[in-house]
C-alpha cells in the first residue's frame, strides 16, 4: 500500500455534497476507503459498527449528523422543528452509550439551534452547520494542546505504551493519547511506542500501529496479554491512553483492557496518564459506577475477522466494550486546560472552571 | 459438531501401527482430526507448530518419539546406538525450549535405555517402550491427584479463571489447571469457569472453552484484556493456571499473559494457584531469569487465523510465547505430592524429597 492513511481526514464535511466523509475504519489496515454518510440510518450505522470511532470523532460525526437531520426540517413551524430535532438527537445518541462526546456534541448542536431559533428555523440550521464546523476545528486545536501538555510529562527516548486507538483516527487530527507522540516526533524525541493490539476489534493493531508507523514513529505491536512482561522488562517509561468519559471523581471509562493496563502500571511503578479533552470530563457523573458500559455481540470475539470460528459454537462469551479505571490508578489526567492530579474531584472542577473562563 | 473432543485421547500410542496418534489441535474447535506421527521430522513439526502442546502432552509425545527413533537403531553396536540416541534426543528437544517436560521425558527415556543396555540394544528399546507407556499412565494418575489436591483450595459455586489451556488437551487426561474443575464437576461443585482466550494462538478459546463446555461445565469465554474488569466485578474467587517450568525459587514460566493475570489477582486479593506436576519443577534452574523464553513469529499476531491481515505490513511485533510469574505473586503451587506455599525455595525442595521417597 503506497497511500498514507494520515493524508486523509478521519472525519470531514463535504460542503458540495452536503455529506459527512469518513475513512471506513472497519477496512483498515487493508484498504483506505473513503465513504460518505448522508441519511440518518447511514450515520447511526457508521457509529454503531465503528466505521467511525473514538470519542472525539464520534462527536464530530454526530454534530454534522444532527445538522443533516435538521436540513430537511427547515420548512416546519418552529415547535415542530424543535420536536423533530429532539427526536433526531435521541436516535443518534442511541448509537453508542458510553462515550460522553456523542451526547456532548448533540447537546451543543441543540443549544446552537436554540440560540438562533428566534430568527427562524433556517437561521437555526445555519447556526448548526457553523457549530459542527467549530466542533471539528476546536478538536484540532484541543488535540494539539493535549499534545503540548502531555509532552511536559515525558523525556526523549522514552518507551511509551498505549491501548486501543486514541489517535488521529479517533479525532480530526493528532489524536489524544497519541498527540504527545506526534508532537514529540516533530521535535525529535525519538520515542519507542508500543501498541496493545486491543481485542476483540484490534484497534491497536489495525489503527494505532498503522497510523503511528505511517508517521515514521518507531512502533511495536503486542498482544494485550504481553504488556505485563513488557513492563517488567523495563522498556516502558509511561502509559498514555485516551478515554470515553471521565467521571467527577476521576474514574475513567475507556476501551476494555485499560483497567488492566493501569493495574499493571501501578504494580511496576510506571506513570499512567489519561489524555482527556475537557469534552470527555462529565461532572454530572459522580463516579465510574454510574457510567453505562456498552455490551457488544459475542460474535466479535468468536468469529468476526477470522477465516474460521475461533471458539466453539454456542459458547458463552462476555464482551463489554469498555471498563472503568479507578481514579486511584491514574497518575494524572491531561486536558487542554492543564494537567489534573489527584484529588480529581477538586482538580477536574478547576479544569472545568478554567474552561468556563476561556469561553467568556 | 456432534463429536465430543473428550472422547478422544490427546496423545496415544498405536501399538499396531507403531505410531503416535494425536488430535491435531491447530484445527480445533472446527474439526476433530486424529493424525499419526511416525518419522522424527513429523514428530518435531507437530510439537513445534503446536499440533500437540501443553507441557505434559509434549513430554509424552517426545517420550514415544524417542522410542520410535530408537526402533530402527536396534541393529547397531551398543555405542553407536547410544550415540544415535543422543542425537535423536537433541533433535526432539530443540522443538520447544521453554517447557521442562520435554527435556525431562527425554532424560527419563535415555535413563531407561541406559539401565537396560547391558542386556543389549533390543532390550533397551523394549525398556524405552515401557518407559514411554509408564510416562503416559503416570500423567493420568498425577493429573487426577493434582485435581484432588486443588479441590481442597476451593468451595462449591466459586468462579474460577484460567489462562491458556492446561486442560485435558495439554495432558493425557484431566489436565492440570482444569483437573480440580473436572473433579469438582463430578462431585457437583457447580463452578463457573472463565477462560481467557489467550492471544495470539487462542488456546483458551479454541481448546479450554471447547473441552470444558464439552464436559458440561458452565464456561464463559473472555478476551485476555477483560480479566481485570471481571475480577473487579467480584465474579472470580480463584485463578488456576498450568505451567511449563517452575524454578527452584517458585518463579514460574507459563503461557504469555499469565504474569499479567497474577498481577491483577494480587491487586484484587484473589488467590492465584499454579498447578504443577512435579515433572515441571526444575530445581536446576535457580530463578525465572534463567528460564529460556521462546520467541515466535510475528505472523502469529498479524495474520495467522485471519481472513485478512490485521496489522499493517512490515510492522514490528514482539511475540514471546511465555512469561515468568514472580514467586511473590503466587499464592500456592499445587503438585501431586502436596501443596507448596512460600517460601518456595524450601517447600519445593520438600516436594521433590517426597517424590524421591515415593519412588523408593
Amino acid at each position: 500500500m503506497n497511500e498514507n492513511v494520515l493524508d486523509y481526514d478521519t472525519v470531514a464535511f463535504d460542503e458540495e455534497k452536503q455529506a459527512i466523509r469518513i475513512i471506513d475504519q472497519t477496512l483498515l489496515p487493508n484498504e483506505i476507503r473513503l465513504i460518505t454518510l448522508q441519511s440518518q440510518p447511514e450515520i447511526w450505522e457508521a457509529i454503531q459498527t465503528l466505521r467511525v470511532r473514538g470519542a472525539p470523532a464520534i462527536g464530530i460525526t454526530a454534530a454534522f449528523g444532527l445538522y443533516l437531520a435538521a436540513l430537511p426540517l427547515r420548512q416546519l413551524p418552529v415547535q415542530a422543528f424543535l420536536d423533530a430535532l429532539q427526536q433526531a438527537k435521541g436516535y443518534l445518541s442511541s448509537a453508542r452509550p458510553t462515550a460522553v462526546n456523542l451526547g456532548w456534541a448533540l447537546h451543543r448542536m441543540e443549544q446552537a439551534a436554540q440560540r438562533a431559533i428566534s430568527a427562524g428555523t433556517a437561521a437555526a440550521v445555519t447556526a448548526m452547520h457553523d457549530e459542527a464546523a467549530e466542533i471539528l476545528q476546536e478538536d484540532i486545536r484541543v488535540c494539539r494542546q493535549l499534545g503540548e501538555n502531555g509532552l511536559t510529562l515525558v523525556k526523549p527516548g522514552w518507551g511509551l505504551l498505549t491501548h486501543c486507538n486514541a489517535g488521529q483516527l479517533a479525532t480530526a487530527r493528532y489524536g489524544t493519547a497519541t498527540a504527545p507522540m506526534y508532537l514529540g516526533a516533530e521535535k525529535g524525541y525519538g520515542f519507542h511506542v508500543y501498541c496493545d493490539e486491543t481485542r476483540p476489534l484490534l484497534q491497536g493493531a489495525r489503527l494505532t500501529a498503522f497510523e503511528l508507523s505511517s508517521a515514521g514513529i518507531d512502533t511495536t505491536l503486542l498482544c494485550d496479554n504481553m504488556a505485563a512482561s513488557l513492563m517488567k522488562s523495563g522498556k516502558i517509561q509511561a502509559v498514555f491512553v485516551g478515554c470515553d468519559r471521565v467521571a467527577a471523581n476521576g474514574d475513567t471509562a475507556n476501551k476494555i483492557g485499560t483497567l488492566g493496563v493501569a493495574v499493571l502500571a501501578k504494580h511496576y511503578g510506571i506513570p499512567f496518564y489519561v489524555v482527556a479533552p475537557s469534552s470527555t470530563v462529565d461532572l454530572q457523573t459522580p463516579t465510574g459506577d454510574e457510567i453505562p458500559i456498552e455490551q457488544r455481540s459475542p460474535d466479535e470475539i468468536c468469529e468476526m475477522w477470522y477465516a474460521a470460528r475461533m471458539a466453539p459454537a454456542g459458547i458463552h462469551a462476555m464482551n463489554p466494550a469498555f471498563d472503568v479505571t479507578d481514579a486511584a490508578l491514574i497518575t494524572a489526567i491531561v486536558t487542554e486546560f492543564g494537567i489534573a492530579r489527584p484529588p480529581y474531584s477538586q482538580s477536574l472542577q478547576e479544569i472545568i472552571l478554567k474552561k468556563g473562563r476561556a469561553r467568556q
